[in-house]
């Protein structure tokens, strides 16, 4: 009977290291909220460059009810606009990808060049001033290869920081010289803070994941100090040197390793490489790479394919794990309270043949079962914080730190959008 | 985040020559008024004559949640009643389409009249008095065989008007001597109005529909007058002398042509009779007759079969092409904000045999792929509404004319009911 | 255009002998109360001990938006609690029924045993408090192996009433000794309550039912004495001596069969032995038992098979047939205002062998077909509550007095909620 939720109140009253209160993840005002305040005003992860390869190639993305048309022109460049024509207001793009010359409303026939801007329409009359209607546009930058987009008019400022940090993280693994492999989209049936609060933990993993969790140390993920015997504390200091063994050894090969994490910025984001356990090359079942050809210049005589596994969390909606052979990317789109969009991209060398180099089944079979698996535990956790049985309990201070970080800031944001904050706002409509 | 929604604001601030705010489009709540005041107190066209031919035929129409059943009684009158029992509320008549002798409910027995008057109901004791138990009536109205029914308790009184003018229209066609040879339901994902307007205009059909516009000038449906060449100012002359000469003929053969438009009028409409281009016969792919045997008194011998197309539209739900040979009629019911529903009813002489006279797939392609074309623009022109991108935008002054009357005509009703106009108010429920 | 809904002013006009007023059959609002102040504070029929026969088998039970986890312990006594997780709020158990040793959560791994306290809970630290993270208790009682439960904090006491005076009339049927044969789930498209109001009469039945008839004489369920002529009013007395032998030699046999009804009780219920007609056995299209190994003590030598039908009718969601060979019970579970689960299960002796002593299409026949009728006629009434075409209708004060008992009851039970009775009040959550 709560007809008057009063959102402010619960971002209010909101305690630390405890899951959010029920409405957060069921309520249809709330996911209004979240779309308005954190998927218009920052930086949202939504493509990878592979794409949308050539001038002229054109993709669709949706974020709550604004479809985006990002297009890449005959400079290369990737521009965005908003996908609804100035005339009578039809979807201009309906494809989620496509290849097109000048962007053409099919209603009327109305006609926009790759700026946007209005260069044919007939029947207005003489009087009719074509410039007053180019198409609206959207913000896009990318990092490496990852693009990202921004709704608000002006947007967060601190992007530029994680660009330059991450560039040159991901830049070695050179996405430009990659093709798409393949692409899923998974519906989980929850919210898209519980896919976010599940993606940052581990402490699911060992019950729910038995691909994933094959090259992945037990310790990399937190435990609690208290409940290790002898023989797991001796483990983990071997675990601890393995890292910083690897990292001296992937730094001189020009690769960043170290940990970076500003999940408290409006720009929030986290970075580390971590060793791969066993055989060590990827992220696959028997932890060899999957692909032959392996990415930029990576190869086994320079810097062997034994990379670990390049990690990179933004808020609020993607992760993406770079190995030395193929790189998989998620994005993650809230449809409705109780369901999320997943789209996840896995990239390889642009020149390996499927087949002769990788086998789609090996390359995709981790992160196939792991999505599934990770979305049937999103569904229960909706079930649960459906009923008025659910109350909000405490997150673990060792395996779920990173959970914390992503409600704090959640509630954070939402926050500074009741106080106000100028650069946060959502736009008078 | 726009939870008081003002519709009263949004009308008065509507822009002439412009699409609507995407409100009118996509909120809940203009639905329901405009169920209210446009669908529960205007004359809406339901169903033809044909489709209940005998005493006892009885059909049911759905207008928002309002199921009326329509029964042609023994005196071959047709009436209309609110499809609910008066004794525990069970709908009476579940099918589309039936023959009944009494209105029986099936749930207990309780039976009406053709009148609609209680004559049966067990079990009541002997203080019952049946005569407070009677349907409650609708008001029903037919032009020449089109059925229209109106909600209201004092139904707009100008319909006399039309109906007086078009009868002499649609009379030569003779509606009650044709029947149904097909009729389609079809489902279009967008807003009733976006249905309206789509039909409103033909500065579409040259993009979209290669069937509709086989026997169509292209002048027909307007065009700027800045963008004719001198080769095309010859043509638009030359079509308005061919109008000029087949009104003659077609008067002659007393048939009225000349283009009536009262589209301001509260029951709105416009009807012209326009030529048929090459063969000219009809609206078919290869433009000749799509029956043998032609309509009324229509014959090869006396009229011929060249009678050109005469069109019918109303507010706010239907229009009809009456040719020599068949005639099409459309009605649309809104179904939710964003969902429509389209009847679609081909009649033919009801002696024609079909794979005799005609074939079925001949006489309806032109519109079954017409309808499925529109339904997939008005589907993009929904999904663009749905968008905060959107904004209303320009109308052609020369193409679009009869959308803007729509639109005004609409937008006029509903200040009416703002007015507190006592002709047009919503009931008291 | 009802926004602001005054449900309480709808309940204090209801007018008795009336069917409901509209919205308490389609609006979200009025089922959101129903579900709070009637399923959430009354004692809700959930289940048949032979669901969950063993130590260790779980059943979970839905009641609106609260998962119910129903255990059998290994002390043979039954708990119930909220199906959620205390950690991050996971639903435990996903299943309608399976067998467990301790409750699982399958997020992270967190373990209660079977009386919910919660033994393990991994990296929490050593200051993690694992007493203040037991699940949430339920209150469950069963009356001769039926099990209601409540999700009140504060049961209504009067259950004891019903629980002494029905353990009576059902132990002879022997609960304990029976094993499920057959369970249905029908989803029905209409408000629960049309659902229950069908139930409380059988004016339908003659026109609706022509397999629940057979046993059944048509004087079992009401007539109006104006309508009898004197034929009529022989078969009448005849029923009634008939009724009145039976019920001595049903006592004689230990089996309470007279009236009771104490429909206005905050438990409300209703119970009758009546005979069936025929071969008299049992309520099914033959009349003779189906299923050859009787019920409990029941044999052709002693008690005979002609026990008739022992029914049992409870507030707000259950009616069961008691048989000599066989129990049918039905619980009702609200879904939305338009839908409605009825879960039916029919129970046999435990010793029966399916194909042997019993063929599960002449078991199930009567209700399966039945319930479908029933579930097309509370379609039909749905249909005809959405429109705006209804009005509350009057009931039969013959063949409808149980309706009105439901209808009364509904009505005081939401009038004390409103006079904020103690006993019965809305959880603050």
């Amino acid at each position: 009977m709560a007809n008057t939720l009063n959102i402010q109140e619960l971002v209010d009253r909101r305690e630390a290291y405890k899951s959010l209160e029920a409405p957060f993840y069921t309520s249809q005002e709330v996911l209004d909220l979240d779309l308005e305040v954190i998927f218009k005003n920052h930086w949202i992860f939504a493509a990878v460059e592979p794409e949308l390869p050539e001038p002229g190639d054109c993709i669709t993305v949706e974020i709550g009810n604004v479809s985006v048309l990002l297009l890449r022109g005959d400079d290369e460049e990737i521009r965005g606009f908003h996908n609804v024509c100035r005339h009578r207001g039809a979807k201009l793009i309906d494809e989620k990808s496509t290849t097109i010359g000048n962007i053409v409303c099919r209603y009327h026939g109305w006609t926009y060049n790759e700026d946007g801007e209005l260069i044919l329409a007939e029947h207005m009359g003489k009087d009719f001033d074509k410039s007053c209607h180019n198409l609206r546009t959207v913000h896009v930058r990318s990092i490496a290869g990852l693009i990202f987009i921004c709704l608000a008019e002006e947007p967060p400022a601190d992007f530029d920081e994680m660009a330059t940090t991450m560039a040159k993280y991901i830049a070695p693994h050179d996405i430009a010289n990659t093709k798409v492999a393949f692409q899923s989209e998974l519906i989980e049936e929850g919210n898209w803070k519980l896919t976010l609060e599940n993606n940052r933990e581990c402490y699911h993993c060992e019950g729910n994941h038995p691909q994933l969790t094959v090259p992945l140390s037990e310790f990399g993920f937190g435990f609690s100090p208290d409940e290790l015997d002898e023989r797991r504390s001796e483990d983990v200091a071997k675990y601890a040197k393995d890292i910083e063994e690897n990292h001296a050894r992937w730094e001189a090969c020009g690769l960043p390793s170290a940990e970076e994490e500003h999940l408290a910025d409006v720009t929030g984001y986290r970075t580390m490489r971590l060793p791969l356990m066993w055989e060590g090359e990827s992220h696959t079942v028997d932890t060899k790479v999957a692909c032959k050809k392996l990415l930029g210049n990576f190869s086994r005589e320079t810097t062997g394919a034994k990379l670990g596994g390049l990690s990179f969390w933004t808020h609020p909606n993607s992760w993406h794990h770079f190995m030395s052979d193929h790189i998989v990317t998620f994005s993650v789109l809230p449809l409705s309270p109780g369901r999320t969009l997943v789209r996840t991209t896995w990239l390889v060398n642009k020149d390996a043949i499927e087949g002769e180099d990788y086998n789609l089944e090996n390359l995709t079979q981790v992160w196939t079962h792991t999505n599934q698996q990770d979305a049937d535990l999103v569904r229960l956790a909706q079930l649960g914080a459906e009923m008025p049985g659910y109350q909000p309990g405490p997150y673990s201070p060792y395996t779920e730190p990173h959970v914390e970080s992503f409600a704090a800031w959640y509630i954070e944001r939402l926050k500074s959008h009741f106080a106000g904050d100028k650069k946060v706002q959502v736009a008078a409509e």
